[in-house]
Parts: C-alpha cells; sequence; structure tokens
C-alpha cells in the first residue's frame, strides 16, 4: 500500500539528529555551577547565597508541567476513535526530542563562556517550549507522518527560542504564563502550517476517521482533566512569593468560570442544545489560556472569574462556528482547535495584559511593579541596579509609563503573531518538498499506516470483541 | 422524545448563578493582605511574621487534593457502562460552580471587615468542600439532570459550610481529614436527596444500564487508584509538623489495610467466590475515610492498620448486603454506593475519634494537645492565649476533660448527620417541584439524553466497531 | 469449571497474614521519636536538629514515587486484552499487603531498641521495595492465582530486604536509583520464578489472550506515561541538594534519549517498519532504569543522553530477538518483557556505575564524593566521623580507591542476580507445590476465573457493544 521505504529513511535521520544533539550537548553544555562539586570551602563561600531550596524549591512545579506536556496533551489528543496510538506515542516523541533541542536552542541566549549551564530551571524551560510544538501538533493531528511532525518540531523550536527570548528579554512584555509566547505562537504556527498543507478543494471535509468514538472521549478527558489541575502550576512556575499565589488563585477562579461558561454556551448553540464533547474537552481550559499573560497581576478574583468566562464563551463559538468556516473556505484545517482552545484566548490574554499594564503603577503595585513590569523600573532607582544589566538593549528603553507598558504588551503579541505565521508558513513549505513523505488521503487520521496495530478479528477462542483492525 | 426547552432555560439560569457570582467575588473578595503589594517597607515590617514558604508550603497538597476532586472522583463515577460523559463531564461542572460558591459561603464565617481574604487556604477549603458534593452526586448518578446537581450543590455548599463552622469552631470536634464534615455529611445528604427522588414502588429496581462494561471499570479504576494514591494529602492538608507526618503514616497504613480487608471479604462474600470490580473501586479507599478524624492521633501504626482492616469489612459487607436491603425496602438508591464507601466508614472515624479523645490527655500529647484538642486546653494557660480568642463562642467551654471531648466528637457526628439528612430531604423537595424537569425512566444512566454521542454504526469505510449509539 | 474452595482458602489465609502483620506492627514498631509529642521543653531541645522540614521535605516525591507504584506499574500492566481487572487490582492489592510486609522486614535493620521507628522514610522505602515485586509480578502476569502473587511477594520481599542492606550498607555501593537492588533484583527473580513455572514443552507459546486489544494499549499508555514522567523522582528521592538535582536532570535527559531511540528502533525492528505500542509501552523508560546507579554521578548531560540511547536500543532489540528466544529455548516467558525493560538496562547501569567509579577521586568530586562513595572516604578523616559508625562492618573496609569501588559495584550486582534468581527458584519451588492452586491452560491471561466480568451480550435494550463476556 504504501512505500515503508522513506520511513526507514526518516528513522534513520532522526537517529543522526539524536547523535547530533549528543555531541552538541557534550561540547557546550555542562551542569550549572552550583551542581558541580565545591573543591575547597573557599569556593563555596564565594558561590551567590541562594534562595533557600534552590532550583529545587520549583521541583514540585515541575513535575505538574511534566504531567500537563507528557500526559495532559498526550490523552487530550486521543480523541480520534482511530489515532490513539499516534497520539499518546507521537506526542512522547515528539517532547522527548523537542525537548532536548529546546535546551540547546533556548540555551543560545544564556551561554556562559560558551557552555550551557544546566538546572532544574532549564527543565522547565525546555518543557514549556515543548508546549508551543505540541500545540501546533494539535492543529496537524491525523494529518502528517511522524517525521513531518519531528521536522515541524526543530524549525519550530529554533524559532520559537528567538520570539521567546526577543518578547521577554528586549521587549520586556509581561508574560508569567505564555500566553503570548506559547499559546499564541504554538497556535497560529500550527495553523499556518496547516494552511501550507491544506487538501485539494475537493477534499477540505472532515473524513470518517476524524471523530472521537465513545472510549477516545473518555481517553481524552484523561488528557483535559489533568491540564486542567495542574495549570495553576503552569501559569505560576516562573514567579515566586506572593506574585505565584495570585497566578495560581487568579488561574484557579478563571478556569471555573470557563468550565462554567463552556457548558452553558455548549447547551445553547449545540444541536438539540446537547452539550458537545468537543467543547467540554477543550475550552474549559481557555480560562488558562486567557488569564495566563495577567494572572499575577492584580486583576482581583472577580477579573479572573470575568476573564474566564469571556475565553469560555470565544472558545465555544469558535468550535461552533468559526472552525468550519475556517477549514470550507480557507480550508485550514485544525484537528483539535487549537485556535479556539490557544489561539483566540491567547489573543485575549495579550489584550488584558495591555490594558491591566495601562493602569500599572507604583501607587498600585509598591516595589512588586519592577519585577512584574521591568521595564517600568526608573532606570534611575539604585534599589534594583540588579535587575539593570541589560540596560541597553530593551527596545524601547526602561522607566516606561504604563500606557507605554501596554503598547509593548500588544507589539508582542503582534510581533509574536507574524513570526509564527511566517514561521509556519517557511516550515510548511519544507514538510510540503517532494523529498519528504505526505500521507494518501486513506491514511488520515489513522494509526494504521505507521503502527502495528491488534487484529481481534473476534476470535472464536475468546470472548472479547473491542475492536477489530487488521 | 424530551424537551429540550427546559433544559435551555436550566443553562441559561445557570449563566446568571455565575453572573451573580462574578459581582458578589467583585463586592465582597479580595487577595489576602499578605498577596498585596506592599506600598512602604514599613508596612511590610508591621505584617505578621508567616512560617517560612507561607501558604506556599502547601502547594503540593493542593495539588494532590485537586487531582482527587477533578480526576478521582471524576473518574470513579465513569464505572456505568453508558455514563462517562456525564460522570468525567459533570464532575467538572459542578466542581467549577460549587467551589466559586464554596469560597463565598466558607468565607461568611471568616470575613475581615465586610470582605472575604483568598489566599491558597480557600482554595484547599473549597476543594474540599466540593468533595462533599461529589459524594452526594455518588449517590445519584445517573438519576438527576445536569441542573439538578447544581442546584444540589448550590444548596448543599450553604448548609455544608454552616456546619462546617459549627462543627469544627463551636463545637471544637477534632476531624482534619474531614471524615465528619465532609464525607458524613455529602452521603446522608446524598442519601436524604435519593430518598426524595425514590422511584415509584414497581421501579425500584437495578436498570438495564446500571451496570459496568469491561472498559468503563478499567476508567474508574483511575479514579480509584489516584484517590488511594493522595488520600494522605487530603487528611493532612490541614495540619503541620509531626501531627502532618503521623497523619500521613496512618493514612498510608489504613488504605493498605483496607485494600487487603476488601479482597478478602469480596472474594469470600461474592457469588462464586470471585472478587467484584465494586468492591475494589470502592472498599478499598473506606481506609483513608474511616481514619480521617483521627489520623492525627496517636493511634500508632498497628492502630491504624486495624481501622483500616475494619472500614474494608463494614464496606464490602454493605456493598453485598445493605445497599439491596436498603434499595428494595426503603427505595433509596445508592448508585456508588456512598453510604458503604463514605457514610459508614465516617461514622466509624468519628467513633474512633470519640474513643481516641477519652483517652487523651495532657500526659500523653504534650504540648500538642493544644494544637490536636483546642477545646482541651486550659483556658486559663498563658501559653496559648492566642488560641483563645473565640473563647465565649465555644459551645461547652474549653478546659475539657477527655471523656468530654469524646462526648463532643459524638455530638459532632450527630449533630452533621441530622442536619445534612434534613437538608438532603429539603433539597429533594425542591429538586422533585413541578419547575425542575425530572429525568423520565429511559433517561436514566445514560448520556444520551443531554449530550451529543457518537454515532458510529460500523461504517464500512472504517474498521472499528468499539461502540455503537444512536 | 475450577474449584474456588482452594480460592477461598487462600483468601482466608490472606486474613490471616494481615492479623499477623497487624500484630507485629503492634509490639514492633512506633513513630520515630520526632513525630511523638513533646512532653517537656527540655527534651525537645535535645533532640537532634533536623535540616528543615524535616521528612516532609521529601513528600512531594514520595507522591511522585506512589503515583508511579500504584497507578504506573498498575495500568502498565493493562496492556493485556482480558487482564485488566487482574492487573490494576492486584497491582493494588500486592502492593498494599507488601508495603506493610516491607516496613517490618527493612525496618529489621533499622530496630532502636527493639522498636522499627516509622517516619516518612519508612514509606518511601516501602513503596521502592514494592516496585521490586510488582516487577517480578511483570514476569509473570497472567500465569498465576492472586495468591501465588501474594506468597511470591512474602517471600520476595524477605530476600530483598537483606540484599538491600548488603548491597548498601555492607558492600556500599552507590546505587541511589535502585537499578541494582530493586530493577535487577525484581527481574531476574522473577525471571526465576517464570522458569520453576514454565509450561509444558508444548505451551510454550503465546496464547490467544496474550496480546493487546486497541483499547488496552491505550489504558497501558497511562502506566507507561506516569511511570516516565516521575521517574526522576524515584531516582532522585534518596539524595539531596546538588545530587538530588543532577540526578533529575540526568533521568529526565536519559528518558528522553531512551524515547527517541526506542521509536528509532521499533521502526526499524520490526514488521514491515511500523512502530510496535510494545516497544513504545516499554523501552522508553529503559533510559530511567539504565541510568540509576549512576544518575547523581558526575556523567554529564552529553552521558545521560548516551546512557538512555543505549538503554533504549538494548531494550527494543531484546523485545524483538531475545525473548522470544528464551521463550522457545528456555520456556521462560515474560509477560511484560521486564528482561528488557529492568533487567538488561539495570545491569547497564551497573557497569556504568562500575566504570564511573573507577574514575572517581576527590579531585572531581570533593567533599561530595563520602556522599555519593561513602566507602572511598579516609577512615582517618576527622571531617566525617559521623559517617564511620558502621566502620567495622562494612565489606572491604574504607578508604576505597576508585578501581576498587568499580569492582564493588560489579560485586554488589552479580551478588544481586545470584540472589534474586537463586531466591526466585525456591520461590517458584514454592508456588508449585501441590498445596498452592495453579492456573490451568484455559484459564491464563484473563481475569474471568477470578473476577465478576460483566456480561454484556448486547442487551437489545441498550445501544452498546463494547465487549461481551461471560
Amino acid at each position: 500500500m504504501h512505500t515503508p521505504g522513506s520511513s526507514t529513511a526518516g528513522y534513520a535521520l532522526l537517529l543522526i539528529v539524536q547523535v547530533v544533539f549528543i555531541i552538541v550537548f557534550g561540547f557546550c553544555t555542562d551542569y550549572a555551577k552550583e551542581l558541580l562539586p565545591v573543591k575547597n570551602e573557599t569556593a563555596r563561600a564565594n558561590l551567590p547565597s541562594e534562595p533557600e531550596g534552590g532550583n529545587l524549591r520549583k521541583y514540585p512545579h515541575f513535575q505538574d508541567i511534566h504531567v500537563m506536556i507528557f500526559a495532559g496533551f498526550a490523552f487530550l489528543m486521543t480523541f480520534l476513535k482511530r489515532y490513539g496510538f499516534s497520539a499518546s506515542g507521537l506526542n512522547l516523541l515528539v517532547a522527548s526530542l523537542v525537548v532536548q533541542w529546546a535546551i540547546i536552542m533556548r540555551g543560545c541566549y544564556e551561554m556562559e563562556d560558551g557552555i550551557i549551564p544546566i538546572s532544574l530551571q532549564n527543565l522547565i524551560g525546555a518543557d514549556i517550549a515543548a508546549a508551543a510544538v505540541l500545540i501546533s501538533m494539535g492543529a496537524l493531528l491525523g494529518r502528517t507522518t511522524p517525521i513531518q511532525l519531528l521536522i515541524m518540531g526543530i524549525v519550530e523550536i529554533a524559532i520559537f527560542a528567538g520570539n521567546e527570548y526577543l518578547q521577554l528579554e528586549l521587549v520586556k512584555a509581561a508574560d508569567v504564563g505564555g500566553s503570548i509566547t506559547v499559546h499564541a505562537f504554538g497556535a497560529y504556527f500550527g495553523l499556518a502550517v496547516s494552511f501550507m498543507l491544506r487538501p485539494k478543494k475537493d477534499q477540505a471535509r472532515a473524513g470518517p476517521l476524524e471523530g472521537s468514538s465513545y472510549s477516545s472521549d473518555i481517553s481524552a478527558m484523561i488528557g483535559t482533566i489533568f491540564l486542567w489541575i495542574f495549570w495553576p502550576s503552569f501559569n505560576s512556575a516562573l514567579v515566586d512569593g506572593a506574585d505565584q499565589e495570585r497566578a495560581i488563585i487568579n488561574t484557579y477562579l478563571s478556569l471555573a468560570g470557563a468550565t462554567v461558561a463552556t457548558f452553558v454556551l455548549s447547551a445553547l448553540v449545540s444541536h438539540e442544545h446537547k452539550l458537545d464533547m468537543v467543547h467540554v474537552q477543550n475550552s474549559t481550559l481557555a480560562g488558562g489560556v486567557a488569564v495566563g499573560s495577567i494572572c499575577n497581576l492584580l486583576i482581583h478574583p472577580f477579573g479572573a472569574l470575568i476573564v474566564g468566562v469571556l475565553a469560555g464563551v470565544i472558545s465555544v463559538l469558535g468550535y461552533r462556528f468559526l472552525t468550519p468556516a475556517i477549514l470550507s473556505n480557507l480550508r485550514i484545517a485544525d484537528t483539535c482547535g487549537v485556535h479556539n482552545l490557544h489561539g483566540m484566548p491567547a489573543v485575549l490574554s495579550a489584550i488584558f495584559s495591555a490594558i491591566y499594564a495601562s493602569f500599572a503603577s507604583v501607587e498600585t503595585y509598591g516595589s512588586s511593579l519592577a519585577t512584574i513590569f521591568p521595564a517600568m523600573q526608573n532606570p534611575n532607582a539604585t534599589s534594583a541596579a540588579g535587575e539593570m544589566e541589560h540596560l541597553e538593549y530593551v527596545i524601547g528603553g526602561y522607566g516606561r509609563s504604563g500606557a507605554k507598558q501596554g503598547a509593548f504588551q500588544l507589539m508582542a503579541i503582534g510581533l509574536t503573531m507574524v513570526i509564527a505565521i511566517v514561521g509556519g508558513l517557511v516550515t510548511g513549505l519544507i514538510l510540503k518538498s517532494p523529498s519528504v513523505r505526505q500521507l494518501e488521503e486513506h491514511e488520515l487520521h489513522k494509526d494504521d499506516a505507521f503502527w502495528e496495530t491488534p487484529s481481534e478479528e473476534s476470535t472464536n477462542t475468546t470472548t472479547t470483541n473491542e475492536s477489530a483492525s487488521h
């Protein structure tokens, strides 16, 4: 039916990539200084004193994020009736490859003497970066080969790392939950790839396997629920103290609001006013995305709820009306509806972050203003001298007013979308090139092309007939 | 078949409730003082010094409980063969709504200047309160509409918060694991509602869908196992230091004992001496409930094992003999058997707490007596002056003897059961009122009335036949 | 069909074992001193000062391991199409029983005044010990009765505890991730039992139920993914500070490398070059095992990746070629392929640990050498006097050179394998004795012999046909 030869070449190439990664790790990385043994006591005394517990304080947060990336995304994508091996397996493969690559690419911006110092921080950053790729994968689910996904991941991470550095270090946008740098980036990147891989005009419709089964909808809920549970950890991992606790509270409330709104809207707009599992599996999570860029701000509990409710509403309406329209008009397929779960809620978050930034001042935020909006601090202040080291690189400079910071928040989302879309289009071009094996139409949304699947055609010695394939 | 109109009205009402919650949050809540930015350094110095890490120390415990509430309960209830969308979806909806409401209702008892101060503590409390509602939902599973569940949740939380305050602050009962205030309350409340919703005499039997399938039994085990794993966190979240470590150890051992006892009893009393998944899914957890009120006491490891074994035995016997008897005699259906998992083990826990309290004294507990049984401390002691602030409100006063504290433990469970049952009966009356849509018999234990379910009548282009519905 | 009588006797025996455990707990255990109330302030002052947070610092790590043991192993073993009740249920039963026994058996080596002091540390140790039994269970999955498994668990834990003490305290092998004492021990013990229970010559082939279904492969991925996620916690739970952070980083990278290698090799060696779920479910985890004994050493990020890639390669090749060969030649069945996931990667880890130990010195490891390789410290050094207390018992003495420590690492794996194999053979002999009920051939890999399973022969009142059995 298909030519396995091209797959073999692809996997051999993957092995070469892994070997190259090992070589790069060998020459360009090492443990961070504080993880190396201390040769003498004088050296230890000269180390900068760390906050108690050091990086390991963040370990529970890291593990929560780890569950989201490797279990949450994996099971959320098992909703297709006959693509569960790919969803759970390729999620693991893609994430395992790109976390290595993300450590290298993100490390380029924090090298010391040509060496990337590796600590738990890098693993957290790599996991978060992997989320962007898995979001893009959601847009394409069932319509690429494994090798195409890996090529996309490699290209995407390189662009992701550059964009992240640009927005957080040069533009100095506030985005602790990664709505701009992760969710918007991953969603629009994936949609741009999807546009390049769009089917011919007569094929732009959902195929027979592009739907769920009763049991695949249940396994997808494993993903939804673990993502829902640990989202407060995702949004709060990079901040500390009161900021972290506010990020947790706001994310918790926003998710609760989005969930209620999702059920209400789903029942109101769906066929026969019945609830739709697609909405429940996805739009309930939009609250976590929409609060991402503002979760550590003083949005207050009611603000978090409002943001969540709006996100749920937008997301359900997107699934119900926008995604089918985009598919039929632009032929951009979006298997998991990442535009509704990640794309639009992230843009909403960026807009809110601009509004809240406009009203931010030392009067309301006190000394924490310098932590939350680093570019709003006065460059002449003596108290925050340590933070000033990158002064010369900041686009627009320090000492921004609230309104100016707000404008830079909008610039961050705008730039991110442009970079993601251009990057995605170029990546799509690569994936379409004749040297890369494409899926044929009968292989769409189906494990069988790349996986050995159990054949259980009701053997007469057994009493099961769960599923049959061959 | 049914009139979707009434559902639409229900969901619209839900939206209104959500908007009201937002308004209440806007006017009556704010972040706790320690989460607000400090305007000047003098103000910070005047803040009460917190234990290191503050509330955030509890974050891993919180996340464990969060998994129990949103993943544990959800998947445990997926055991019905054709009610998995509702079990996992409505668990999420109900919990998302009632945690908001619980923050408000519980907050009424800790307002400061008319404002409820919100910190991570409130989220933990709200999650625990949600457990009570989800337990009640377990009793009714498959026999209510989503809107009925939500109405129940709203009423139940209001009563729950009052009862919790009564037992913990006024009666000063020891109940760190919530066996009295959460498990007994939730179970008897749900059973009282179930009594009010009891079927007509000729219908009091298990319907064709009131059973499991092979795959739904496996997905229910996801719930069981995560509840089992994180139960030590549930029981130990509200205590600290050595008390917390004892609570962890005792809960761990009690669960292990209950598990062994469950398998033994299940095999001994079941049909053909085969193991019954209902017992394994539920009674293994009874050890966590039964040790709840006493897990921080000096019950010693062997005591924890004994409590667990007893709980497992009682629970399996309840499933095998009591639940069918209650159904046929009182027509009280109990879909998940919450009486066996939560009700009876909680009563057992309260009785044990009375016994252990009777023997408690300063000789055995030292200075920790005042923490564990606050009303047993001498009101004239100077050392615990800070704890005395509520002195005037405590029913029965301070300076209780062990025996007196034991009597108050029994009073706590007795009062809780009365309040829960009366509250449940009233709630059931509301749910039965003609203005609320009821399920018709053919809709019992079935997702299809409220969910769009996949129709997969073995399309000839695919190779799957997992399940079919239409 | 079968005689349930013998099962009943087995379960009654299990009850007796549980009662005996309670008695032993009553007479031989108590909370550790720091968990008992302080009677007066002088006593508290005399307690040894603990590191901040005490044992409770380890609680998040403990919970991660707890998820691995009770959810990870349980769901990984649900891959058989008709053995999911047993896999998830018996995992819970066996683990619940053996953690109690492990607390006792391991406690024998740390008694104080005839009492085993119990703290969170003992629970961590017991969970880790349970892993060894669950690994052995994996080798035998579907080919024993529940009672046979429990008997094996009891014998295995007794031998495990002795071997662990021997390798860690007397041989002073470095093995923080338990590759030697847990993975190699559990795998070879289980394989030896499997050898004793080997089928007659004409039956040594995979039965009709010894395979997966589409949905059982998905539920197995729950196990795989949670094991994968939390493996860094397993390997780093017993170390602190920089050692712990290195253990986390190395395990993370090794797993990532093993995952990429697994997919590559699986595609290259499998039928039609398609990916094999057996490999994905298991070999991706081999990286965690292979890095176990060396994860806290200075193997550097690239070293961790190399170890992971090698482990993935070896493991897939083992599944593809070695396991079938062992089955057909030696008639040793290995249902889960524990030799490929735990056995060979653990031996690899031990060999690497010998190599890295050979190059270890104070020059490279500084003052942490004494923590990592306790027997390499100079017995005359004054600084580590506290560590010297067991001086007289250490086989080969203190002050070892790197090469000598390397030799002892090899001795540890060799001794462990001999003890595990002999112990397994003896255990297998017990399990084969005529007084113990054996499975008949038609009962292999099938829940129905020991579980009530749902009969769903497409009742015409329902719309489901997920699975049918009777």
